[in-house]
């Protein structure tokens, strides 16, 4: 139920991917044009060979999702941290996982392990951890 | 110099702010509809009292001066960690500030403190820490 209580294991998970209409729009938005994102012959001089997408833009799934669907409306960001592993690309599909690994009931408290994997490759691209308010967070 | 060394202590400040525009078009871009950013009879119910910007666009201030300004082109994130301590508004004048604490110059690595500080009130709304691989960290 979307509104029911959470228990530590509780996991979700989210399929995303980005367009490059979607990177440049982020660019557009945020003011953030690191050649890294936009500049072929810049990525191709790079490990990473090809324009990237913002950490940022993949990181922002945990906020829409943390915000909106698990544990959802209602959710105050408290803390995020974010430890980009690998690289992200447009048009490729990605799985966000979420797991709440502790909760402080009296403080209505959660700490959630947030993680993003590349699926064709079924290697992780994101590690994090978020920390979040939301009445869901009850004994 | 833009592409000079950097050493412990140095440190960047960037002035901005964002409007109602920007707010609507990153919940448009991200998905990212949580009502506490949009819904002002929801957000005056909460701490709050108004919208609020969300805690990704204000992070992405960090993501657009690392890659673009300080250190600048050619930065490769590693990591991004954020506390948000208190709302941050549209319409309002915010400073980011970046200070170096520790440089790993084999592997050309970087450790950013991260802030953001309310102007008018001179308070401070975020707390992080980056880790960047960047040319600059060199000895």
């Amino acid at each position: 139920m979307e509104n029911s209580p959470l228990k530590v294991g509780d996991s979700y998970e989210y399929l995303f991917s980005f367009s490059q209409e979607q990177v440049n729009a982020f660019s557009e938005l945020t003011g953030d044009f690191n050649p890294l994102h936009h500049d072929k012959e810049f990525a191709a001089q790079t490990p990473f060979k090809e324009p990237i997408i913002h950490g940022f833009l993949a990181g922002s799934v945990f906020s829409k999702v943390l915000g909106m669907e698990f544990p959802g409306k209602g959710s105050i960001y408290v803390s995020q941290s974010m430890s980009f592993l690998r690289p992200m690309y447009v048009k490729k599909y990605y799985k966000a996982v979420f797991t709440v690994l502790n909760i402080d009931p009296t403080k209505k408290k959660g700490t959630i392990r947030t993680q993003i994997f590349d699926v064709e490759k079924n290697k992780q691209t994101i590690e994090g951890e978020a920390v979040i308010i939301n009445e869901r967070f009850v004994q």
